[in-house]
């Protein structure tokens, strides 16, 4: 045995966070990037190719020890030409399938008699699921887009009209809150979640996350762990996964499910000895899993979203000399509005503290406030 | 201002260490390897050139904002020549020379007023200090290698003719334990310390780190902070240094001055808000510094030296399971006997089982025990 090369499909800022865990592991980290000036090309060994092109995937793959990816938009194809040629590569087609297709998931969380929203596929004609509702593209969306706020019967005709395919419906629920949970699994089984983090979100878009969730109960806390060890096991998942939930009262709702290292638990970096990126390493490489403990009470994470200002960074001559524990992760992208292009984080244990310094940051840099 | 280009001279393990902390914060690093197959070089954007050519480290330097070095072995006239041509280089010339001439390092100390042990220079004749006695080589020693203990002055006579050159004497201590303090500063004079650490060595090589120094009195621990900050204003320096220290009773006295980050401060890695790396590159971008709290009670650091195991990669899978928050670095170096070729860290609140559990792992790593 010796150290592995882990090809990682995809070169955006998830693979680039990838690359600090992977070096201090030893591990040879090469990635399929669609053009050189990706986020993680800059500073990765990487090829250039086309993720959908089968051929193009297989042969990276075969300079690889194992495969994953840091996007939902492989296609399944793709993914299963790699297991056809005997390739490692992690999650499995039949696990992925769960993070690509929401049907497909609701469908399995139904199975497992996890708790779902009413929810019913529509090919136009009648619903039974009461206005305002939910519809969403059942393939393709993130970040808010693909999911749509129905009114109308009417409504719901003109959008299915205009996506031209199948849609998913949801009940619109009245949540308090929304969470989301981290876990990671091994080809081996091993399983393990972290803290729970409250996803802060506008316009469908999560800006903050604070972790562990304030004010979330044993019981509700255990239930998150459950639920996202419970699909993690029941759909033979191998890597990190975030499993977003809604609560409602005292119920968890799940919202979604994304097989890779997310925003969410991007907190971990600093605030977990295990970082998912590290843990996803691990889980794929079937290396055993690291301690998934809060190095701190709390800690708050800040989107950086592009705004007016492109120059990110210069603004760290106010920041650090202001905030000397916030921690900054540029992820080198261009800044266009309402981009996510980095995030920053602080940990402690004063949370209105941290909260206010984190907005602060985030204010600063989209130009919003001046000092 | 845009995310600047820094150019570290060397590429070894510490540039290695840079590069995760360089990639979170979007400072693009540049190396100048002796070879594409050192540490750094396997993982980071590098040209191949000799340190001690002073045309190809200026040709370097032209291609970066600020230029750094991870070693003590770039000469003086290499550096005076990017001053010369308006190359912001740091640390200077003229603080680099404390960490490269033993001499000029204790006149400076005495400058200051701060402990030195009795020295001298030599070149034959008598001598002031007692035997046994410590010789140095004013130059070029590193890890125990040119340093010698020596019983009579026919021993000292003999070393004096072998090396060729005038040598450091230094009184042999009868210590209580060896001690270093890391410190930064940046051009526009901010300064911070870390905690001390414990620096328990064999055969004068660095075996373990104990992070703070157990036991140490609140008066010694202001006194080594106090004598790093000295040392930092006095020579002006820019980046971090490790100020090696004896304890001999309720006294501190100076061992060895290295400007670059340093293996009794790794444990800032994960042991810090701000780890040294990030430190170090904040400093030398005139950045200001980040928070050096501790992030756990305790932190033990334990350097994997090469023993008779070749595969590195293997032993996690007892390792990971074992410890899971046993934080890995391995530096992808070639095993070779007594070699640093990695480090791994423990953080907690338990002194003797992390102790314990790093004991493990390095005997462990090096074939000392099976399980």
């Amino acid at each position: 045995m010796t150290f592995p090369r882990l090809g990682v499909i995809g070169a955006g800022q998830l693979a680039r966070m990838m690359a600090a865990p992977a070096t201090h592991m030893g591990i040879n980290l090469r990635l399929l990037a669609q053009d050189s000036t990706d986020s993680a090309a800059q500073i990765c060994e990487h090829v250039v190719g086309n993720p959908n092109d089968a051929q193009a995937v297989l042969d990276f793959a075969r300079t690889c020890d194992v495969v994953t990816f840091e996007h939902e938009q492989v296609p399944q194809s793709v993914i299963k030409n790699l297991e056809q040629n005997g390739i490692k590569v992690y999650p499995r087609s039949d696990s992925f399938i769960y993070s690509q297709n929401k049907v497909e998931m609701r469908k399995k969380m139904d199975e497992l008699n996890l708790p779902n929203p009413k929810w019913q596929e529509y090919s136009g004609g009648d619903t039974s699921i009461k206005f305002p509702l939910i519809a969403k593209t059942i393939t393709g969306g993130y970040d808010g887009r693909g999911v749509f706020v129905v009114k109308t019967p009417e409504e719901l005709s003109s959008i299915h009209k205009e996506i031209g395919k199948t849609l998913l419906l949801e009940e619109m629920l009245e949540f308090d809150c929304e969470i989301a949970i981290m876990v990671a699994r091994s080809p081996h089984g091993q399983a393990a979640t972290w803290a729970a983090t409250w996803t802060i979100q506008e316009d469908g878009i999560c800006t903050t996350t604070v972790t562990p969730v304030p004010e979330l109960t044993d019981e509700l806390s255990s239930a998150a762990a459950s639920i996202a060890l419970t699909i993690a096991q029941g759909i033979s998942l191998v890597g990190v996964m975030a499993v977003e939930l809604f609560r409602v009262g005292d119920r968890l709702i799940i919202n979604e499910l994304a097989m890779r290292p997310h925003n969410s638990g991007h907190w971990t970096i600093e605030g977990s000895v295990t970082s998912q990126f590290e843990q996803h390493i691990r889980a794929v490489l079937d290396l055993p899993l690291g301690d998934t403990a809060l190095t701190s009470p709390w800690a708050v994470m800040g989107n950086i979203l592009g705004g007016e200002k492109t120059d990110m960074y210069r603004p760290y001559l106010h920041l650090m000399a202001r905030t000397p524990g916030l921690k900054f992760h540029h992820y080198r992208k261009e800044v266009r509005p309402g981009r996510k292009i980095g995030h920053v984080t602080l940990l402690g244990s004063d949370l209105v503290e941290l909260r206010h310094e984190v907005q602060h940051a985030l204010d600063y840099l989209s130009g919003a406030v001046d000092e």
